[in-house]
């Protein structure tokens, strides 16, 4: 199937028609753009679940805060495209910010405390934004399931209470996290590292298989393990914005090893922030 | 058709499945119960215009503050499905509120602005718990219009809102206030009112009325009109909570009468707090 291009609801709408009309079953794949191979094992994996890949690329404004590099965030429309093409992905849409939110637009939604921790005490009002655009991108869309990357596993955890909450008529779906040879979890982000940091940035990955191997061995409390965890990071060059053992569905706090579990860590590595997860078993 | 009542998910969806089997487009009437002829009034409507009914009925726990009456809100199971039976709609959904909020639920939608004015001032959150239960209700259920009384003018306002901010995929309709041969705006709450109380009650349409023509007329101005119309409330026995003229869709102020226009009330007679509104045209 050929990858339409559509800029404006109107196109989407007839594009979704028809799909709709040849019975195609659809899943979702939001992204911001400046696509890699995270993004295209989504597409790859949306058509292997159902039918059809629907692809999104809108960088929202409202989950980025007032000194966040929203401005600044990476673009590539025509890789992205061309990425796309390549992976089999039937319709892509590319809103802008008025078609999403047109003069007059005030609705947000929050999914609570869980939108509240983590990343989203580091960025208030993040998860506000990503429900608030994932509902509308939702139900203008209103796919049969949705696909995200675990390499933003808050992300995840808030959409699948979001769609329960809502009782939104969409399958939630999370597929593991793209990493580069040396560990490094793919992201948009990426590119804004220095070359020196480029080398410095896996160690983030390393640190939380270390700890969770601790973690996991249960010889040391989870407390010592994950200090331990920030006291490597910080000798080796990142400021650590946390490093939590969490309940793998809630995020609530963990401080006894309880499986499902998931260790989660943001850190700076100069002026770029980096977040990485894994499981711990 | 045969009315469905529908006690929880599984049973809606079945009834629902149903009805999309049989070709049927859906209206979707929400309501509290303790059904009067203005509830009966949206059925009909429904049927007018779609093919079938389909009533909520839930007293919503979040849509009412902690000094409210949510405890003591009037409730007629019976007879509320005997009136849906004899108005003809087929589906009727009675949800616990277990089923709307089950352990863990943590999400809210607000419409910002336009749901801390007017009703929003007077009741913290109200228009928090109507736009989150609604949403779930449109979602669960997905019919292709759903009806509102002008009754709760603002209210509509809001559900509009949402709507179109979300991208909900139903069409939002408003139907004019049915009123008892006094004028006196019928409300599930009216049985709240004393003998004495209930003969001063349409005291405050009248007020709407009077105050309307004489913004209408545009003799003196809209905050003298608004004055004398508070005076009269006070002078009648009510506790006036607002009585303004705005904007009929934005709900903004209007200092200046600018159709279209909307004249908006709400007053206390005792302990019962009565709301009405009207066009200004």
């Amino acid at each position: 199937m050929q990858l339409t291009v559509a800029k404006d609801m109107e196109s989407l709408q007839e594009a979704l028609a028809g799909l709709a009309k040849a019975g195609k079953r659809i899943a979702l794949v939001p992204t911001m753009g400046a696509l890699h191979a995270g993004h295209v094992s989504l597409v790859k994996l949306a058509k292997e679940i159902v039918d059809e890949a629907v692809v999104t690329i809108f960088v929202n404004p409202k989950q980025f805060g007032p000194t966040e590099d929203y401005g600044r965030y990476p673009k590539s429309p025509e890789e992205d495209i061309k990425k796309l093409r390549e992976a089999g992905a039937a319709l892509v849409y590319v809103p802008s910010a008025d078609d999403i939110y047109p003069p007059g637009f005030s609705t947000s939604i929050s999914v609570g405390e869980l939108g509240k921790i983590l990343e989203g005490k580091s960025r208030p009002g993040h998860f506000d934004g990503v429900a608030t655009v994932l509902t509308k991108l939702f139900l203008s869309i209103l796919p049969h399931m949705a696909i995200f990357g675990e390499k933003d596993y808050q992300q995840l955890c808030v959409v699948q209470r979001l769609a329960v909450d809502l009782d939104l008529p969409i399958e939630i779906i999370g597929a593991p996290t793209m990493r580069e040879v040396d560990g490094l979890a793919m992201s948009s982000r990426n590119v804004y590292l220095s070359v020196e940091e480029r080398k410095i940035a896996p160690k983030l990955h390393e640190v939380l298989e270390s700890v969770g191997k601790v973690i996991a061995s249960r010889k040391v409390s989870v407390k010592s393990a994950l200090d331990q965890g920030i006291a490597a990071l910080g000798k080796g060059g990142f400021k650590v914005d946390y490093l939590e053992l969490r309940q793998a569905e809630t995020l609530a706090e963990l401080r006894d090893f309880t499986p499902p579990a998931r260790l989660l860590a943001a850190a700076w590595l100069g002026a770029t922030r980096l977040i990485d997860n894994i499981v711990v078993e």
